[in-house]
């Protein structure tokens, strides 16, 4: 059997295998909240995040950042001080999501 | 303190909880893929689903299913038979969704 492009899938009724990686990525919990407040705000540093989602914890936060970051969807500057800063941004492909977060933003004010 | 509204919120820079919302129910496990399928092929039936995700086992599809009927995402027709004949297609609630995925399908043809 040979393999199936994204395309033959999709003619055939499949589901994206694409798609289906990028749903899942940004759903991950506090996932979407992250990109959204850094879109909104960013650069920022590690504690603002935390300060602008209630619920968010240290250690999740922490978590979903370094999982960003490896994805390249967002950056992490270290600013030399004294006082050292270290903030965090969207990369071009962090902000590229722009027009599916505010299509489910749109969706979810009408609809949730 | 007053409770905030999501828009007082949102300038405030925090992250808006519809949006928190809808990204995590979206994002669950299959369910952009089931939300998909639908949208391309629906109705279908649960066996046709099923076949068309990869990956997706029985059980999993049951469970989503039985939370995107209960969301309002999807719902379920039974045509009396014999024989019986089952099944599932998106509602208006979830056709609506189609613009977030095609932006989201846009950004992982580009992006992933």
């Amino acid at each position: 059997m040979e393999p199936q492009t994204d395309e033959a899938r999709s003619r055939a009724g499949g589901c994206c295998p694409h798609l289906h990686e990028a749903v899942e990525f940004i759903g991950r919990r506090w996932t979407g909240a992250i990109i959204e407040v850094l879109r909104q705000d960013g650069p920022l540093r590690f504690s603002e995040i935390v300060q602008a989602i209630p619920g968010l914890s240290d250690r999740l936060c922490s978590e979903r950042m370094k999982e960003l970051e490896a994805r390249g969807v967002v950056e992490r500057t270290v600013h030399p001080g004294p006082p050292v800063r270290v903030e965090y941004d969207l990369t071009p492909m962090g902000r590229a999501l722009e027009p599916s977060l505010s299509a489910l933003r749109a969706w979810a004010h009408e609809w949730l």
